[in-house]
């Protein structure tokens, strides 16, 4: 697939391609996310060039697959006639994925163009916030009264069973959820057999109010291809399918790693580059200011700097050698709490663990750097100087990596944006003035 | 079901709990998975005292749902009796991911309890590499003749359809896969119907050599619950569902989080202080070896640092500038590769855009450093010169940030794990010696 992809690459990224090469080589892409994921490595003008040899009736479904910010750059190239094509028939789960990139003047046209149910649905999905997941329900639903027979539920089946319905669900004359019935329970019974008989009441259901991540765990949990999600009055709205609950988990681990350079996963790799700096520049803003801190630290020992000029020498050491001893337990302590396996109830063993972790692993390098600087500067006093700086930051990295993450939780802020920035300001002014202070004293 | 494991965590690591104490708080616990993630989150002593407290008969799929070092601990743990009672009744599928954990002995003491089949389905499925599909293949499939008629089918799924079966395979005499018939198809057919009248031949099936993410991408793509795969002789040797592809693809990302800090993604959250020493001091090892490269550089500009020591002072600030725009570029260009987006022939039009992004923004945060270094120490030739090497660097970390990775990528190696550790060896070794250069020149 992957390789498929590149010669595609190759041959629409190295000259300019007349229109109808260019529709060769994207009608051999299979996959609509295949194309997708073409598009978004395209070069802004090759990617608008690209967009138009797109089969029309593929074009909303690889848009659909599309990450936000490539997405954006395709639709707002354009016209309102193109669009209107694209809206023409749009179904309500469409939308409301498109309306993550769209102006709200261009959910209003492609409203216009939708029929009844449709947009029904999607103003029942608009009633959730984006944070929960009846935003995101799937209401192609088989779903029959909890009264029907068997013979109904044929009936139903005969006009399609869509993918990841494994169960029909069975509801009561207001419309709440009453339990479900799995398709293959369907072959060899009577067509006049109860379907509430039928029935498996183990199937638990999601509340629409749940978090897109717990929702998702639900489904994955379940064994089921598709768990049915309720109101709070246990109506049922949707369901929810494995596919979509995989996309939630992965898309909360492309924004984790993204979030570690203090980026967006809808990032676009060619993003136009006022955007991109504009983008980059708080991360790069907030480091400044906490380099800064650091540097105004180091300052405070001018005097000593001057007269010891190997401490000017091995200070980044003694910095990073506590950043990467902070960002392993970080990283740790992240994964963690995303999984729900770290709270305040286990921090004080985990606390104990890595403070032995630190202890240990802190004694063994700052004997090694010990070694390394006494010979090099010849010197045992500066040697045992860099070896406390280190044993101290390494400790109080092990410390800081495991309460940092975990204060940040507790404020409602992402540890896996904000946590290496924090966690290292405190292993470069630990580091620094430890050192920087331990030399003043012993050095001078 | 977080909030839940949050309370019963506390409970358990408060105090010393009497076992049936364990033993009820244990049994709130219905799914799996989730309990699982409830050992893993205990210190080992705690994590011992629990496992005794999980029913006998949900031990086995517990064990399977744990991560691999915390796994482990408990493995080592057990008794023969405990383990025969384990190994009974093993499927093969079970045994091959206990396998990743178990010492050959054990190994071989589980097979001595497996039944022949089971043991053949084993033996077939390591005659793959793990890193191949065919190791993983779910070997519980619903399967037929081509010859075969609907009733067949019928009598086959009577005997239970498994987890995200939603179609059926049909082989040919040579055990050769044909195509796949819909279950929902076999609703409202005679029973006397050919089965390969309902056959859909579009299908796709999985080689049993591919990658496991590429494996797992196709079964995602595909819209189906689950995929066949055959060796290459086209033999039908197992399925490949929507639940382990979603493993797979979860696993990749948790071991790409991970890499960044040189940790293992099967790292126990207690591992036990000896071995987390062991599994971390490499990491810490190559960033020592790397800190003194860049302080050895350091160590050429003495002269000038004795004599301005501002240098030292803001040493720290040209260097993490460049090291943060570099890894934006770097999680870019990493997410990029891992989606199969970025190689050698889109680089060009990437190293245009990130030049651009580089040189703008190292432009205005290299006035913005200009401003702050000339005010504080008053002396605007310091101002300039780091305005200078903040420029310079910058630049650099873009062009490092988009190359380190597609370098590694070439040569093999892991850009998740090595490339943030090169990236800032780079851009620590040019911003020290681009500033302290400019230093010299200019300041002395």
């Amino acid at each position: 697939m992957k390789e498929e992809l590149g010669t595609i690459l190759r041959a629409m990224t190295q000259e300019e391609l007349p229109l109808e090469h260019v529709t060769n080589l994207v009608q051999e892409i299979e996959d609509d996310e295949d194309l997708a994921l073409l598009l978004e490595s395209l070069p802004i003008e090759d990617r608008l060039r690209a967009w138009p040899a797109i089969a029309p009736d593929r074009r909303l479904n690889v848009l659909l697959k599309t990450r936000h910010d490539p997405r954006e750059t395709i639709l707002d190239s354009l016209g309102f006639e193109e669009l209107d094509a694209l809206f023409d028939g749009l179904a309500a789960d469409q939308l409301i994925e498109l309306s993550e990139t769209l102006p709200n003047k261009l959910v209003e046209r492609a409203l216009r163009l939708m029929d009844a149910q449709q947009i029904q649905y999607f103003e029942k999905a608009q009633t959730y916030d984006p944070e929960q997941i009846g935003h995101w329900v799937n209401q192609n639903l088989l779903m029959l009264p909890v009264s029907g027979k068997v013979r109904d539920a044929l009936r139903t089946i005969k006009q399609g069973v869509p993918n990841y319905a494994d169960t029909l669900f069975m509801i009561n004359r207001n419309g709440q959820y009453h339990g479900a019935v799995k398709l293959s329970s369907l072959f060899d019974v009577q067509s006049q057999q109860a379907l509430h008989e039928l029935m498996i009441e183990d199937l638990p259901s999601i509340h629409a109010e749940s978090d897109l991540q717990s929702a998702a765990r639900q489904v994955l949990q379940s064994g089921f291809a598709s768990l049915p999600v309720v109101d709070n009055t246990q109506k049922l709205i949707g369901r929810l399918d494995v596919l979509t609950a995989n996309e939630i988990i992965e898309e909360a681990y492309e924004s984790k790693f993204m979030a570690g350079a203090g980026m967006d996963e809808q990032e676009d790799l060619f993003a136009p580059v006022a955007k991109s700096i504009r983008g980059r520049s708080v991360w790069l803003g907030i480091n400044l200011a906490t380099a800064l801190l650091a540097s105004w630290f180091i300052g405070l020992f001018e005097g000593t700097l001057e007269a010891v000029v190997a401490l000017a020498v091995l200070m980044p050491v003694v910095a990073s050698m506590g950043g990467i001893a902070g960002s392993q337990t970080l990283a740790l302590i992240i994964r963690g709490l995303a999984l729900g396996q770290v709270n305040q109830d286990n921090s004080k063993a985990l606390l104990d663990k890595e403070l032995r972790v630190g202890a240990f692993s802190g004694l063994i390098w700052s004997v090694v750097i010990a070694i390394v600087a006494s010979l090099w500067f010849d010197s045992a006093m500066l040697g045992l100087v860099i070896a406390l700086a280190i044993l101290v930051n390494i400790v109080a990295a092990s410390v800081s990596g495991l309460f940092v993450p975990i204060v940040l939780k507790r404020l409602n802020f992402d540890p896996a944006l904000s946590g290496a920035v924090i966690l290292t300001t405190i292993t470069d002014i630990v580091g620094f003035v430890v050192f920087l202070g331990l030399g003043s004293l012993f050095l001078l």
